[in-house]
Protein backbone atom coordinates (compact mmCIF):
# COMPACT_ATOMS: atom_id res chain seq x y z
CA UNK A 1 0.00 0.00 0.00
CA UNK A 2 1.42 3.51 -1.09
CA UNK A 3 0.26 6.18 1.31
CA UNK A 4 0.86 9.68 1.98
CA UNK A 5 0.39 12.12 4.32
CA UNK A 6 -0.04 15.90 3.96
CA UNK A 7 -0.86 19.02 5.86
CA UNK A 8 -2.72 21.42 3.54
CA UNK A 9 -4.38 24.68 3.82
CA UNK A 10 -8.43 24.54 3.47
CA UNK A 11 -7.48 25.72 -0.26
CA UNK A 12 -5.19 22.97 -0.82
CA UNK A 13 -1.81 24.40 -0.11
CA UNK A 14 0.78 22.48 1.55
CA UNK A 15 3.85 24.78 1.38
CA UNK A 16 4.02 28.84 0.82
CA UNK A 17 5.54 30.73 -2.62
CA UNK A 18 9.69 31.60 -2.03
CA UNK A 19 10.82 27.84 -0.15
CA UNK A 20 14.26 28.64 0.97
CA UNK A 21 16.50 26.94 3.29
CA UNK A 22 15.76 29.96 5.86
CA UNK A 23 12.27 29.46 5.00
CA UNK A 24 11.27 25.55 4.30
CA UNK A 25 7.25 26.15 4.26
CA UNK A 26 8.29 29.83 2.20
CA UNK A 27 6.21 32.59 2.97
CA UNK A 28 2.91 33.23 4.17
CA UNK A 29 0.65 31.80 7.27
CA UNK A 30 2.31 28.67 6.64
CA UNK A 31 2.84 27.87 10.86
CA UNK A 32 -0.65 27.20 10.71
CA UNK A 33 -0.22 24.36 8.07
CA UNK A 34 1.78 22.49 10.88
CA UNK A 35 0.82 24.12 14.17
CA UNK A 36 -1.36 20.90 14.79
CA UNK A 37 1.61 18.77 14.87
CA UNK A 38 3.38 21.17 18.02
CA UNK A 39 -0.14 22.66 19.83
CA UNK A 40 -2.32 19.39 19.37
CA UNK A 41 -0.01 16.69 19.82
CA UNK A 42 -2.22 14.59 22.24
CA UNK A 43 -5.33 14.72 20.73
CA UNK A 44 -3.53 13.97 17.59
CA UNK A 45 -1.33 11.15 18.61
CA UNK A 46 -2.80 8.66 16.46
CA UNK A 47 -2.82 10.81 13.30
CA UNK A 48 0.94 11.64 14.25
CA UNK A 49 2.06 8.01 14.79
CA UNK A 50 0.83 7.49 11.24
CA UNK A 51 2.72 9.66 9.90
CA UNK A 52 5.73 7.03 10.78
CA UNK A 53 6.27 3.32 10.68
CA UNK A 54 6.92 2.83 6.54
CA UNK A 55 8.82 0.53 5.28
CA UNK A 56 10.47 3.03 2.71
CA UNK A 57 9.72 6.66 1.76
CA UNK A 58 10.06 8.53 -1.19
CA UNK A 59 10.31 12.51 -0.87
CA UNK A 60 10.93 15.06 -3.57
CA UNK A 61 14.30 16.98 -3.80
CA UNK A 62 12.89 20.23 -1.78
CA UNK A 63 11.42 18.35 0.97
CA UNK A 64 15.62 16.85 1.54
CA UNK A 65 17.26 20.38 0.54
CA UNK A 66 17.00 23.72 -0.57
CA UNK A 67 17.79 23.38 -3.68
CA UNK A 68 21.27 25.24 -5.06
CA UNK A 69 21.16 23.79 -8.50
CA UNK A 70 23.65 21.22 -7.28
CA UNK A 71 24.00 18.87 -3.67
CA UNK A 72 26.30 20.28 -1.32
CA UNK A 73 27.57 17.04 -0.04
CA UNK A 74 27.76 18.86 3.74
CA UNK A 75 23.76 18.66 3.59
CA UNK A 76 22.31 15.30 5.06
CA UNK A 77 18.67 16.37 5.26
CA UNK A 78 17.15 19.31 7.57
CA UNK A 79 16.81 16.20 10.45
CA UNK A 80 20.26 16.49 12.14
CA UNK A 81 21.82 13.69 12.71
CA UNK A 82 19.35 11.01 13.88
CA UNK A 83 16.35 11.71 11.15
CA UNK A 84 12.97 10.16 12.13
CA UNK A 85 11.83 7.72 9.25
CA UNK A 86 14.25 4.67 10.59
CA UNK A 87 13.89 3.71 6.65
CA UNK A 88 15.20 3.79 3.38
CA UNK A 89 14.54 7.36 2.20
CA UNK A 90 14.33 7.66 -1.75
CA UNK A 91 15.08 11.12 -2.79
CA UNK A 92 13.92 12.59 -6.13
CA UNK A 93 16.79 14.48 -8.11
CA UNK A 94 18.07 14.87 -11.12
CA UNK A 95 21.21 15.58 -9.66
CA UNK A 96 23.61 12.68 -8.89
CA UNK A 97 24.64 11.53 -5.24
CA UNK A 98 26.10 8.78 -3.32
CA UNK A 99 23.56 7.10 -0.77
CA UNK A 100 24.94 7.40 2.54
CA UNK A 101 23.65 6.28 5.50
CA UNK A 102 22.46 8.52 9.25
CA UNK A 103 22.06 6.66 12.58
CA UNK A 104 18.70 5.19 13.52
CA UNK A 105 18.35 3.27 10.32
CA UNK A 106 17.42 6.13 7.80
CA UNK A 107 19.56 6.24 4.66
CA UNK A 108 19.12 8.29 1.56
CA UNK A 109 19.12 7.07 -1.98
CA UNK A 110 19.24 9.44 -4.89
CA UNK A 111 16.80 8.51 -7.95
CA UNK A 112 16.45 10.27 -10.98
CA UNK A 113 12.46 10.03 -11.83
CA UNK A 114 9.19 8.37 -9.95
CA UNK A 115 9.13 4.96 -11.65
CA UNK A 116 12.71 4.01 -10.63
CA UNK A 117 12.46 5.72 -7.43
CA UNK A 118 8.88 3.96 -6.97
CA UNK A 119 10.44 0.42 -7.44
CA UNK A 120 13.17 0.40 -5.36
CA UNK A 121 11.00 1.69 -2.77
CA UNK A 122 8.48 -1.24 -3.10
CA UNK A 123 11.51 -3.59 -3.02
CA UNK A 124 12.56 -1.81 0.47
CA UNK A 125 9.99 -1.95 1.92
CA UNK A 126 9.23 -5.40 0.77
CA UNK A 127 12.50 -6.55 2.23
CA UNK A 128 12.14 -5.14 5.23
CA UNK A 129 9.21 -7.16 6.09
CA UNK A 130 6.58 -4.07 5.32
CA UNK A 131 3.69 -3.61 3.07
CA UNK A 132 3.81 0.21 3.24
CA UNK A 133 5.27 2.91 1.01
CA UNK A 134 5.18 6.85 2.22
CA UNK A 135 4.92 9.57 -0.01
CA UNK A 136 6.60 11.70 1.99
CA UNK A 137 6.26 15.00 0.26
CA UNK A 138 6.07 17.81 -0.78
CA UNK A 139 2.89 18.59 -2.86
CA UNK A 140 4.65 18.60 -5.93
CA UNK A 141 5.54 15.04 -5.65
CA UNK A 142 2.36 13.96 -4.43
CA UNK A 143 0.62 15.22 -7.04
CA UNK A 144 3.01 13.38 -9.73
CA UNK A 145 2.36 9.94 -7.65
CA UNK A 146 -1.19 10.81 -7.92
CA UNK A 147 -1.19 11.65 -11.22
CA UNK A 148 0.53 8.35 -12.39
CA UNK A 149 -1.89 6.48 -10.35
CA UNK A 150 0.48 5.67 -7.36
CA UNK A 151 -0.95 6.47 -4.79
CA UNK A 152 -3.70 4.11 -2.85
CA UNK A 153 -4.28 6.24 -0.12
CA UNK A 154 -4.34 10.05 1.11
CA UNK A 155 -4.53 11.23 4.49
CA UNK A 156 -4.98 14.68 4.51
CA UNK A 157 -4.56 17.22 7.61
CA UNK A 158 -6.66 20.24 6.97
CA UNK A 159 -5.77 23.49 9.15
CA UNK A 160 -7.80 26.10 9.43
CA UNK A 161 -5.84 28.61 6.72
CA UNK A 162 -6.56 30.13 3.66
CA UNK A 163 -2.99 30.53 2.38
CA UNK A 164 -3.76 31.82 -1.01
CA UNK A 165 -0.43 30.77 -2.65
CA UNK A 166 2.30 28.53 -2.82
CA UNK A 167 2.14 24.75 -3.60
CA UNK A 168 -0.98 23.35 -4.12
CA UNK A 169 -2.05 19.53 -3.30
CA UNK A 170 -3.98 18.18 -6.68
CA UNK A 171 -2.34 20.33 -9.23
CA UNK A 172 -2.93 19.30 -12.27
CA UNK A 173 -3.90 16.20 -11.13
CA UNK A 174 -6.73 14.72 -13.01
CA UNK A 175 -10.08 13.85 -11.86
CA UNK A 176 -9.87 11.24 -9.59
CA UNK A 177 -12.73 9.31 -7.44
CA UNK A 178 -12.24 8.72 -4.10
CA UNK A 179 -13.74 6.82 -0.81
CA UNK A 180 -13.55 9.06 2.42
CA UNK A 181 -12.46 6.39 4.90
CA UNK A 182 -12.62 8.53 7.73
CA UNK A 183 -12.80 11.85 9.15
CA UNK A 184 -11.69 13.11 12.63
CA UNK A 185 -11.27 16.78 13.85
CA UNK A 186 -9.66 18.22 16.48
CA UNK A 187 -10.03 21.79 17.30
CA UNK A 188 -7.39 22.73 15.57
CA UNK A 189 -7.33 20.50 12.43
CA UNK A 190 -9.84 17.80 10.72
CA UNK A 191 -8.23 15.03 9.58
CA UNK A 192 -9.49 13.04 6.50
CA UNK A 193 -8.66 9.78 4.61
CA UNK A 194 -9.46 8.75 1.52
CA UNK A 195 -8.82 5.66 -0.77
CA UNK A 196 -8.06 6.53 -4.30
CA UNK A 197 -10.93 4.88 -6.27
CA UNK A 198 -9.18 3.12 -9.81
CA UNK B 1 -24.07 37.75 10.21
CA UNK B 2 -23.61 36.07 6.28
CA UNK B 3 -22.59 33.04 5.97
CA UNK B 4 -22.02 30.45 2.68
CA UNK B 5 -22.46 26.77 2.27
CA UNK B 6 -20.82 25.59 -0.25
CA UNK B 7 -20.24 21.97 -1.82
CA UNK B 8 -16.97 21.34 -3.20
CA UNK B 9 -14.38 18.46 -4.60
CA UNK B 10 -11.76 17.95 -2.17
CA UNK B 11 -9.72 20.22 -4.41
CA UNK B 12 -11.75 22.59 -3.94
CA UNK B 13 -14.02 23.00 -7.09
CA UNK B 14 -17.61 23.75 -6.80
CA UNK B 15 -18.88 23.66 -10.23
CA UNK B 16 -16.67 21.93 -13.22
CA UNK B 17 -15.67 23.79 -16.54
CA UNK B 18 -17.93 24.77 -19.51
CA UNK B 19 -21.55 25.52 -17.21
CA UNK B 20 -24.41 25.60 -19.33
CA UNK B 21 -28.55 25.85 -19.55
CA UNK B 22 -27.97 22.21 -20.37
CA UNK B 23 -25.49 21.50 -17.53
CA UNK B 24 -25.58 24.28 -15.25
CA UNK B 25 -22.70 22.27 -12.75
CA UNK B 26 -20.57 21.74 -15.99
CA UNK B 27 -18.25 18.99 -17.46
CA UNK B 28 -16.46 16.21 -15.16
CA UNK B 29 -17.48 14.03 -12.26
CA UNK B 30 -19.80 16.99 -11.02
CA UNK B 31 -22.50 14.55 -10.07
CA UNK B 32 -20.28 13.53 -7.02
CA UNK B 33 -20.16 17.36 -5.65
CA UNK B 34 -24.02 17.15 -4.47
CA UNK B 35 -24.79 13.63 -4.18
CA UNK B 36 -24.41 14.15 -0.51
CA UNK B 37 -27.66 16.36 -1.24
CA UNK B 38 -29.46 13.37 -2.31
CA UNK B 39 -28.24 10.49 -1.12
CA UNK B 40 -27.25 10.97 2.19
CA UNK B 41 -30.31 13.48 3.18
CA UNK B 42 -31.40 12.08 6.57
CA UNK B 43 -27.47 11.83 7.87
CA UNK B 44 -27.20 15.73 7.10
CA UNK B 45 -30.81 16.65 7.40
CA UNK B 46 -29.15 19.58 9.50
CA UNK B 47 -26.56 20.76 7.41
CA UNK B 48 -29.05 20.52 4.69
CA UNK B 49 -31.58 22.59 6.77
CA UNK B 50 -29.10 24.78 7.29
CA UNK B 51 -28.51 26.16 3.88
CA UNK B 52 -32.31 27.45 3.82
CA UNK B 53 -33.61 29.53 6.60
CA UNK B 54 -31.65 32.81 5.93
CA UNK B 55 -33.17 36.48 5.72
CA UNK B 56 -32.00 36.90 2.51
CA UNK B 57 -29.85 35.73 0.04
CA UNK B 58 -26.91 36.64 -2.85
CA UNK B 59 -25.90 34.82 -5.65
CA UNK B 60 -24.31 34.70 -8.94
CA UNK B 61 -25.47 35.82 -12.49
CA UNK B 62 -24.50 31.93 -13.56
CA UNK B 63 -26.04 30.30 -10.41
CA UNK B 64 -29.60 32.44 -11.34
CA UNK B 65 -29.55 31.25 -14.94
CA UNK B 66 -27.39 30.39 -18.04
CA UNK B 67 -25.51 33.50 -19.70
CA UNK B 68 -27.21 34.50 -22.80
CA UNK B 69 -25.36 37.68 -22.79
CA UNK B 70 -28.75 39.38 -21.84
CA UNK B 71 -31.62 38.29 -19.97
CA UNK B 72 -34.12 35.90 -21.20
CA UNK B 73 -36.98 37.45 -19.69
CA UNK B 74 -39.17 33.93 -19.67
CA UNK B 75 -36.47 32.94 -17.44
CA UNK B 76 -37.41 32.61 -13.98
CA UNK B 77 -34.42 31.04 -12.79
CA UNK B 78 -33.75 27.15 -12.06
CA UNK B 79 -36.50 26.32 -9.84
CA UNK B 80 -39.29 26.29 -10.70
CA UNK B 81 -42.57 28.08 -9.89
CA UNK B 82 -42.19 28.05 -6.18
CA UNK B 83 -38.16 28.08 -5.28
CA UNK B 84 -36.73 26.96 -2.01
CA UNK B 85 -35.47 30.50 -1.21
CA UNK B 86 -38.90 31.54 0.17
CA UNK B 87 -36.84 35.03 0.76
CA UNK B 88 -35.42 38.08 -1.17
CA UNK B 89 -32.37 36.83 -3.57
CA UNK B 90 -30.13 39.54 -4.95
CA UNK B 91 -28.61 38.64 -8.35
CA UNK B 92 -25.62 40.16 -9.14
CA UNK B 93 -25.47 41.29 -12.62
CA UNK B 94 -24.38 44.06 -15.40
CA UNK B 95 -27.81 43.62 -17.19
CA UNK B 96 -30.93 45.36 -16.06
CA UNK B 97 -33.96 43.33 -15.35
CA UNK B 98 -37.09 44.29 -13.13
CA UNK B 99 -37.61 42.51 -10.00
CA UNK B 100 -40.20 40.04 -9.83
CA UNK B 101 -41.84 37.63 -7.33
CA UNK B 102 -42.58 33.61 -7.62
CA UNK B 103 -44.82 32.26 -4.93
CA UNK B 104 -43.51 30.81 -1.50
CA UNK B 105 -42.09 34.16 -0.75
CA UNK B 106 -39.08 34.78 -2.93
CA UNK B 107 -38.62 37.47 -4.93
CA UNK B 108 -35.43 38.04 -7.48
CA UNK B 109 -33.74 41.99 -7.40
CA UNK B 110 -30.60 42.59 -9.95
CA UNK B 111 -27.82 44.23 -8.52
CA UNK B 112 -24.83 45.77 -10.34
CA UNK B 113 -22.11 45.07 -7.96
CA UNK B 114 -21.44 43.00 -4.55
CA UNK B 115 -21.65 46.03 -2.27
CA UNK B 116 -25.12 47.36 -3.33
CA UNK B 117 -26.46 43.54 -3.30
CA UNK B 118 -24.74 43.13 0.29
CA UNK B 119 -26.65 46.56 1.47
CA UNK B 120 -29.93 45.45 0.20
CA UNK B 121 -29.71 41.80 1.56
CA UNK B 122 -28.63 43.01 4.91
CA UNK B 123 -31.94 45.97 4.75
CA UNK B 124 -33.98 42.95 3.64
CA UNK B 125 -33.00 40.49 6.06
CA UNK B 126 -33.15 42.96 8.82
CA UNK B 127 -36.79 43.71 7.53
CA UNK B 128 -37.50 40.35 7.87
CA UNK B 129 -36.40 40.00 11.28
CA UNK B 130 -33.27 37.67 10.72
CA UNK B 131 -29.69 38.57 11.08
CA UNK B 132 -28.71 35.94 8.71
CA UNK B 133 -27.82 37.14 4.80
CA UNK B 134 -26.44 33.68 2.73
CA UNK B 135 -24.46 33.93 -0.05
CA UNK B 136 -25.95 31.43 -1.87
CA UNK B 137 -22.95 30.89 -4.60
CA UNK B 138 -21.13 29.80 -6.88
CA UNK B 139 -17.88 30.03 -6.07
CA UNK B 140 -16.45 32.92 -8.21
CA UNK B 141 -19.33 35.08 -5.95
CA UNK B 142 -18.38 33.49 -2.91
CA UNK B 143 -15.01 34.56 -3.61
CA UNK B 144 -15.79 37.95 -4.29
CA UNK B 145 -17.17 38.59 -1.11
CA UNK B 146 -14.53 36.62 0.34
CA UNK B 147 -11.54 38.63 -0.86
CA UNK B 148 -13.99 41.52 0.31
CA UNK B 149 -14.04 40.70 3.94
CA UNK B 150 -17.81 40.15 3.84
CA UNK B 151 -18.14 37.07 4.97
CA UNK B 152 -18.81 35.91 8.72
CA UNK B 153 -19.28 32.18 8.43
CA UNK B 154 -18.12 29.16 5.73
CA UNK B 155 -19.76 26.03 5.63
CA UNK B 156 -17.70 23.90 3.32
CA UNK B 157 -19.60 20.17 2.20
CA UNK B 158 -16.33 18.72 1.36
CA UNK B 159 -17.19 15.54 -1.23
CA UNK B 160 -14.40 12.30 -1.45
CA UNK B 161 -13.65 13.35 -5.10
CA UNK B 162 -11.41 15.37 -7.23
CA UNK B 163 -12.42 17.56 -10.06
CA UNK B 164 -9.31 18.64 -11.33
CA UNK B 165 -10.83 22.09 -13.38
CA UNK B 166 -13.78 24.06 -12.91
CA UNK B 167 -14.50 26.81 -10.70
CA UNK B 168 -12.48 27.05 -8.11
CA UNK B 169 -13.78 28.21 -4.16
CA UNK B 170 -10.36 30.41 -2.70
CA UNK B 171 -9.50 31.16 -6.37
CA UNK B 172 -7.79 34.25 -5.87
CA UNK B 173 -9.25 35.08 -2.42
CA UNK B 174 -5.98 36.39 -0.17
CA UNK B 175 -4.60 34.58 3.00
CA UNK B 176 -7.55 34.27 5.40
CA UNK B 177 -7.13 32.94 9.21
CA UNK B 178 -10.07 31.01 10.38
CA UNK B 179 -11.49 29.42 13.10
CA UNK B 180 -12.92 25.87 12.53
CA UNK B 181 -16.10 25.96 14.37
CA UNK B 182 -17.39 22.44 14.21
CA UNK B 183 -16.63 19.49 11.95
CA UNK B 184 -18.86 16.31 10.87
CA UNK B 185 -18.95 13.07 8.37
CA UNK B 186 -21.01 11.10 7.16
CA UNK B 187 -19.94 8.05 4.56
CA UNK B 188 -20.56 10.54 1.78
CA UNK B 189 -19.37 13.87 2.34
CA UNK B 190 -17.55 15.91 5.08
CA UNK B 191 -19.16 19.33 6.78
CA UNK B 192 -16.83 22.07 7.81
CA UNK B 193 -18.00 24.98 9.64
CA UNK B 194 -15.33 28.00 9.43
CA UNK B 195 -15.42 30.88 10.94
CA UNK B 196 -13.67 33.83 9.35
CA UNK B 197 -11.39 35.80 11.60
CA UNK B 198 -10.34 39.38 11.36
Amino acid sequence: MVTTDLSISIDGFAAGPRQSAEKPFGDGKVDALIRWMFEDGEASAAELAGIGGAGSYIMGRNMFGPDRGSFDLSWTGWWGDTPPYGAPVFVLSHHERESFELAGGTSFTFVNGIRPAFDLAVAAAQAAGSDRVAIAGGATTVNQFLAAGLIDELRLHISPVVLGSGERLFDRVPSVDLEQVSSRATSLVTHQVYRVLR
